[in-house]
Order: structure tokens, then sequence, then C-alpha cells
């Protein structure tokens, strides 16, 4: 299977490097700038290029691993008939490639990417779609060779399952970075919530994060949330968000009880 | 040593069997609730009161477990004169216990405790404090017994550390709720996101978590941001978040920035 990967980012970086490691040949790797298409194709054996004149369309896959407001664009200019076409974005529906070949599809990994870490991709879900069932059965089949977890859901489906990771990864990496921020303006050494970092994820390895709530909104503290609001004062995004979370966290208590 | 524990609820709980495990002797439980005394007593072979004349007051260190409103009044409930009088708040400054003795302290672990989980107090920090040095020796020497990270802060810094605790830890987990939630309620696996998770997490072992940001806010994602906001139309209390902790993450990267 001969494969052109559309972009140079973290997501074209880890899967190039799946699909290699799964005896597959990247053939091409294409980016606007072509240094970055180097450097991608350098760690593949493929060809860097960054002008669609270049383009092989003699692949048997083209996967557009781009910003999600590139993604339609760049399909477009591939001008393909019916060659096999993938995005990779969680929330960008299979219609952004509607019109570019007639077998298209998506093949997005449920996971964060970052340059610096590499990542065994056999424990990452691969969420697919496709416009019919046998591309549907094409994209499974290479899926498969990548990762234990295949999983078909639509493009509604898929983007709930992001925006939930947007909650679950972004927002809660983003809540850890306030918390060091906190401390450090204070003098205090982050390395000390580690141990509560990481127990607070073993406690959900097993349990509903709901079951096992803690904290002074669940047990409506009030003297507790009035304090921690007063150290808050200098800084009305902190403050704002701290409430916001508090009565969040009474909310999905009452919902669930109701 | 002979200590009393006033509380049974978790914290009382863990402490409880760490003094037991270092050695120490816990001659009695108090707990207004006699069943819920009863319950912990049994398990450090100590006596359960649920009535201040039954205290016994030859003790050595007298520990205050509760909920941070009824500190004061328990303290004060006791009629020590100079036993080792301890609370174990986070957010409680230590002047809770002024006049109810003549050595006072603190004696916060800074954890997440949970009765269906035993944890290792050694890797677990305790933030000690006290009204002298002579009794800040003591309170060291307890609990470098239980702890390898002992770490001596004042009232102030105790509860920043404590806030930070709320943002790492309580609403970090009500996030992982809210995302389980948002994926239920569309028939979709949370467990698909458990390997996301712990990426996430095992990212910011080794990064800071700022550093380390992904996701539609850091990357000004607009088009993403206003999908996802479409998804959650029907859920004003979860689209208010989104939008605050989107616009905290631009705010915060600003800050690092500047």
């Amino acid at each position: 299977m001969k494969i052109v990967i559309l972009g140079s980012g973290n997501i074209a970086t880890h899967l190039g490097r799946a699909f290699k490691m799964a005896g597959q040949t990247v053939s091409q790797v294409w980016s606007r700038d072509i240094t970055k298409a180097n450097a991608l194709a350098d760690t593949l054996a493929a060809e860097a290029i960054d002008n669609m004149f270049d383009l092989d369309r003699s692949a048997d896959l083209f996967i557009i691993a781009v910003n999600d407001e590139a993604i339609r664009k760049i399909a477009l200019e591939l001008k393909l008939s019916d060659q096999l076409l993938l995005h990779t974005s969680g929330s960008t529906g299979l219609s952004a490639l509607e019109g570019a070949s007639t077998k298209i599809g998506v093949f997005y990994p449920l996971q964060t990417f970052s340059k610096i870490k590499s990542i065994d991709l056999r424990q990452v879900p691969i969420i697919i779609e496709a416009n019919m069932a046998e591309v549907l059965a094409i994209i499974r089949g290479i899926a498969d060779r990548l990762s234990e977890k295949v999983i078909e859901l639509n493009s509604e489906q898929r983007k709930t399952l992001h925006l939930g990771a947007v909650f679950a990864c972004n927002f809660t990496n983003h809540l850890l970075a306030l918390a060091q921020e906190l401390l450090e303006e204070k003098g205090l050494d982050y390395e000390l919530l580690k141990p509560l970092i990481q127990e607070t994820l073993s406690k959900i390895e097993m349990n509903d994060p709901a079951s096992v709530q803690t904290g002074p909104a669940i047990r409506k503290d009030q003297a507790t949330i009035q304090s921690h609001l007063d150290l808050l004062k200098h800084n009305p995004d902190l403050s704002e968000l701290y409430t916001k979370l508090s009565q969040s966290i009474v909310n999905l208590h009452k919902r669930s009880e109701g």
C-alpha cells in the first residue's frame, strides 16, 4: 500500500511513523512549507513535496492531517477521482471531503500527540467513518494494523467524542497549568501537587469520576469556597472559573441524583 | 505516644491507620456519631467515645480531623491546657486553634482520601505549622515517621496550596465527570477516553502543563470552538464552562508570554 500524507504536524508525524512500522510505504509527504515536509519525509524515507503538481496520484491512500480549516481546500486541490481520501480530524464532518474523491472517509486517532513523545498507537482508539460500506472495510483493514481499538462512528458522534476529549484532556491540562501558576506566584513548589494528581487519576481508573468527587463544592463547604475566592480576588479570570466549576459540580450532582 | 483522633471521616481514617502502622497508639476516637466512632476505633484497637466527658486528657496528641467549620468549636470543647493540639485542614488557619491549648499546630496531608482506597502516606507531602519552634519540632518528628516529604508552610501558603489542589484534583476530576456525561448522553463509551487521559497525565510528569497545552483554544481554532459550542447549545452550564476555560487558556498563554 502506497500512502501520501498531506501535512507535517503532530498527527501527520505520529501516523507516518505508525504506518511505517506497520510495514506500509509512505511515498510522499506534502506541506506548504518544504522544510517541514522534508523533516518528516526524511524520517519516513518518503519524498517531500510542496506543490500539488508533483503529487503521485498513483498512490492508494491520501491522508489529510492538517488544521481543520484547511482540510476541504486541500482535499479539492488534490484533484483525485476515485483514490481513497481520508482526513484525521475529530471535529470535522466527513462532508468536508465530498466531491474530492468517490471514496472518502475519516481516520481519527483519539489521542493527544506532541512531537516530543512517541506513542504506541496499538492502545489508541481509531475512529473511522466512510461514505460507503466498501470503503469502510478498506479503512478498517488499515486501522486494524495500527490499533486494537477500531470503532466506527458517524460524524456527529465523533464530534461529541472530540468535545469530550477537550474536556478530559485539554481543559484538565489547563487546570493543572493554572494550579502551577497559583503555587509559583506564592513561591510554592508545584511538585508538591504531583502525588495528589497521580492519586486523582488512579482513583478514576476504577471508578466513575462523578462518584469519587471530593472538595469544598461537593461538600457545600461555603466557608472554604469563600476563603478560596478571597485568595483569588486579584485574579478575576481564576475567580470566575472557580465559581463556575464549583457551581457545575453542584449542578452535575443534582442531575445525577434527579 | 498516645493519640486521640477527633473525627471519623476519610482523613481521620487514613491518619489513624498511618499512625498505627508507624507504631503509635491511638487511644481514643471521638465522633458525635458513636456508630462512626466505633467503626474507626475498632480498626485501630482504640476506644470509641461520643462525649467529651470521656476524653482521655492524659494523651500526648489530640488531632482534629473534622469538617473545617467544626474545627474551632471542637477545639474549645476539648478543654485542654498544654497538650499538643493539631488540625488537619488545608484551608483553615492555625488561628482556629488559638486559646484551645498552649501548644497548637497544623498537620495537613496533601492528598485526596477516599474510604475505598488505601494510600501510602510515605509519598504524600505533609504540611506542618506550629505556634512555636518547640512545638514545630515535635510535629516534625511525628510527621517524619509517616512521610518522606514534610514541609513547613504558614497558614497563608497552606491555603494557596489547598486552592491549587482544588484546581488540580477536584476540578480536573469534575471535568472528567462532565466528559463522561457528554459521551454517555450520546451512547458513547467513556472508556474510549481512558488512553487519552493517561497520556495527558503522562505528558505532564516530565513537562510543565502550560508548555504541552493542546486543543482548539490554544490553536485559536474558532471553527472547532464554534462547532463544540453548537453541540453544547442544550446545556448552558457546559457551554459557559467551555467558553470560560477556552478564554482562560488564551489568557494564561498571554500572561506567560508577557
